[in-house]
């Protein structure tokens, strides 16, 4: 690779300071994030502004996308946003019998550039994207419903910093064994010593698939993506046909910093479908795709891992989160906490906690005992004034991402007694939102026939109020729900280290993630790159963690050569 | 875990520092082991030397092999060795409802205990094991028919060897996360910064079961034990039923340590079977079995990975090692050395060569040309002579496993020119001993009615000389044999830097180790822990390598805590 030495050293000029920062984070897990969160701090160093970020945005609107890709057979697109307009962009159709053969010729240049030039390559992308972040959160916002702000951190810097994760990991676990041919001498005794050269190659596994989400494309697609990439393989992403745009754009992105460091574009490439033509099935069962990483449901999450043997599948699926509410010396803290949590984005984050476990009999609090009708109206009330301004309400809530969780959001009114009842809330900018507070309904943790109900996951801004007889009742629901339907969180309030130990031992023994007496202003239902993991791939919500060794090790083999020396 | 804290300090002053030099070998990939290879070696330091292992050994045949386990509800046995004698060894056969909820109690104070203290535990059972090293060469000599040097090697300090190397794994990929509290602070402009404090538990995934094999139950059996262990899990150990006493004087040992390190003993306890009772395939659908590894055929190999799908499943198949000889610059050296390998455990070896690609028109030597079929007779009498003599061809071939190999072996002979008649060698101490050399058959490449033979696994003394049109043919037989077939090794003889080129590139492109030009004391099927890898995971002769960071990095999850600061 004499070609690609002179574009590793300027990469390496520019980016090799952020991957060192990024190791050595994932090993103190403290703050740290190299991408800015705030919407003003763009506009210098040739990152796009606000205004100019929009303007990007509007330029790609009502046209085509092209991505010069291989065994482009047509156009299609039709996506619209959850705010009401129409995005009008086609983008390219493949045949995947031209497209994935295409994909597969630049991987022994991409294996030999070796696990530093992919990291540095990587994080140039992801720099890239950063400079565009402004263009991003639109697209982010009018495919995922997102508020701005929102689709701006969450789609843009929180995004790319799990990205950045992703590389970081992909780059150490490949340079576990010696670059270049290591010496290798045992000793005989009297005689020579046995002697050889040895030399390790990480090789990715061929191409990996990505296939993204309504909600989160950017920030869900982007771990496997760069794990994928940083570890020698291909990237082929199907996006979800509601959310192409913000994938299409990293696509177009990854294949123009390709290009330019001397490796084939055709490395990253864009699989998009014409309506009910179903991709995911026939793309995720072509022997040529050996990884998948996929965000969805449950059902399609199983039936890729029972049946796309052929490749290593990581899914995040469904789950209950649950908060446990068993006592706090916060109460007001606790209520605005939990508010927030459950309106941010409509609770249409795999994060956002469903069931909130309250004994029957209240609970102790620094305002003293409340019982379980005043915990659940007082909880309603912080929602309530959480969103009782519409513009508050709107910056919060963002739209419904699609007519499926509409129709959850208004048959859940009749699951049980309403405790909150959702609100249209109209938002000015955009008259066909559909912009939704949430809804919290109380169950009896007791009533068998209230299980089903509780014990689904009902994706949307739906709570369930559910009573128990107990915290010790309520720490055996936890259990039996991370057990049985999986959890990507768990909360919990306590005052008691008994019960703190009890909903800890809970969370070790069924992996779970949990949230100890949040009050301030860090979320159950908010996780930061580079400290905290997503999910733990311990329970039926996920079978993978974002982001951890294991996200990254299988995508690559290390081959050995030994030679007689 | 108050009471493990004077263990741990014991332990770390015994093997702190062992682990500590095989973290940093993982690393160096340099020629490193802690166990003696030579016999002579032990009988000091309360070790076994050769008179007290074989007494150790003798002390336990023709009796009960009691492990007080729960649950148990008979005796089973029924090993003979391949060398004639019966064992006479009666094993608890274990009620599994009893057993596996039994295994399952010590887990949280082994989860509790920490990488470091689980990492010593397992690096005290692997010294007392190494302290019996003599005992185990007779065990596992008797049940896989290996000659004494070999079992005492490759079943004593090469198996403890990986299972170190697992440890090591392990360990490293477990404190890849802080200890303790993590203090976390994001900052907030002018605001408070956020502050939380995190911490991480890596925590085992329950039970893993071990399914061990007839050949190296020592050698393949430890790697997924201790990774297993270490990573928090509780093992349950189903010997291959020929061959239980050596991992039968395993569990005993690590119960052992375990109980006197203040844990439970149950966290390791054996699973043997009544004859044709098959009880890998009811385990391995037990919802407590949570890991498996498994060495032996793709047919049940593939069945777990397909059925056990609550499990992770790390599995070593069937294969098919090809060596292409397309030109040498020591003829001499490339003869013996291969004489060797196909020599070595009667070629019982799931890394023994067993294609041997010849073109057809012959190769350069620096003894000049040679022709396919010289090439063929000299190497035949380089076997012929490494084994003319019946005492040195005992202590290199041991004795055939099983009558199937036998079989094969006899079969073998018939599917083309035999180049190199088997012959029967009498054991004089063991007459009763099934002894046979190797037997090579040629088989024409370009023949697709050869392609059945030499496309499949003939496990045992058998090699096909595959004569091929050119070195470019042979290079397109090897790529298909690997990618369809798979190979745990590959070996190839050139002196053309292209040919060198053009064989890693396929080995590079199909996943598979590849040993060059060994013309010395290192052979293709043997692999050195902490340096050379066995297998890759990339082909289809195994979803796993031994020993990488994928091996361990699954076997446990990263559970975390979040408190508000």
């Amino acid at each position: 690779m004499a070609t690609a030495q002179p574009t590793t050293d300027v990469l390496a000029e520019k980016h090799r300071s952020t991957l060192d920062q990024a190791l050595a984070t994932l090993r103190s897990r403290a703050y740290w994030s190299p991408y800015p969160e705030h919407p003003k701090a763009y506009g210098a160093d040739g990152s796009l502004d606000a205004t100019a970020g929009l303007a990007a945005h509007q330029a790609v609107l009502n046209g085509r996308f092209d991505l010069d890709q291989p065994g482009t057979d047509g156009w299609t697109g039709g996506e619209v946003s959850p705010y009401g307009p129409e995005l009008g962009v086609e983008y390219p159709h493949a045949d995947v019998d031209v497209l994935l053969p295409a994909m597969r010729v630049g991987l022994p240049a991409w294996r030999d550039a070796g696990p530093e030039t992919r990291a540095l390559v990587c994080l140039e992308i992801l720099a890239r994207i950063s400079a565009r972040t402004h263009e991003f959160a639109h697209a982010v916002m009018h495919t995922s419903g997102q508020a701005f702000m929102m689709a701006f951190q969450a789609g843009g810097p929180h995004a790319q910093d799990r990205g950045l994760e992703a590389v970081a990991y992909a780059y150490e676990e490949q340079t576990r064994t010696p670059a270049g041919r290591a010496a290798w001498s045992k000793p005989q005794g009297k005689r020579d010593p046995l002697e050889l050269s040895k030399e390790f190659t990480p090789v990715g596994r061929g191409i990996a698939l990505v296939i993204g989400c309504n909600t989160f494309p950017t920030w869900n697609g982007y771990p496997g993506l760069f794990a994928s990439l940083a570890t020698g393989n291909a990237v082929l992403v199907k996006p979800h046909p509601r959310a192409v745009l913000p994938l299409a754009l990293t696509v177009k992105v990854a294949r123009e910093v390709l290009a330019e460091s001397g490796f084939d574009p055709n490395l990253v490439a864009l699989a998009t479908e014409r309506p009910g033509e179903g991709i995911a099935k026939t793309l995720a069962l072509r022997p040529e795709i050996r990884i998948i990483d996929y965000t969805g449901s449950t059902e399609f999450g199983d039936w890729l891992e029972a049946n796309a043997r052929q490749a290593q599948v990581y899914t995040e699926k469904a789950g209950v989160n649950t908060v446990l509410i068993d006592s706090t010396d916060d109460y007001k803290g606790m209520l605005s906490n939990l508010a927030f949590s459950l309106s941010l984005y409509s609770g249409q984050m795999c994060t956002t906690p469903q069931n909130l476990l309250i004994p029957r009999d209240g609970i102790a609090t620094d305002q003293g005992p409340k019982s379980y009708d005043e915990v659940v109206a007082d909880l309603a009330g912080a929602v309530g004034g959480l969103l009782g301004d519409d513009a508050r309400a709107n910056a919060l809530l963002g739209a419904l991402v699609n007519p499926d969780v509409k129709a959850r959001l208004e048959a859940a009114a009749g699951l049980g007694e309403v405790a909150l009842a959702s609100r249209e809330v109209a938002n000015p900018d955009f008259p066909d939102a559909v912009v939704r507070t949430p809804v919290m309904v109380k169950l009896d943790g007791s009533k068998p026939d209230a299980e089903a109900a509780y014990l689904s996951e009902c994706f949307g801004p739906v709570s369930f109020a559910v009573s128990v007889d107990s915290t010790a009742d309520g720490l055996e629901l936890l259990r039996r729900t991370i057990r049985d339907k999986g959890a990507m969180t768990v909360g919990a309030y306590t005052t008691s280290a008994e019960t703190e130990r009890a909903v800890e031992e809970v969370c070790l023994e069924e992996s779970a993630q949990l949230s100890l007496n949040l009050t301030g202003g860090v979320y159950v239902n908010q996780t930061a790159a580079f400290s905290d993991f997503h999910g733990s791939g311990g329970n039926p919500a996920a079978n993978a963690a974002l982001c951890d060794g294991a996200f990254v090790s299988n995508r690559f083999r290390v081959v050995e050569v030994r030679r007689q020396a």
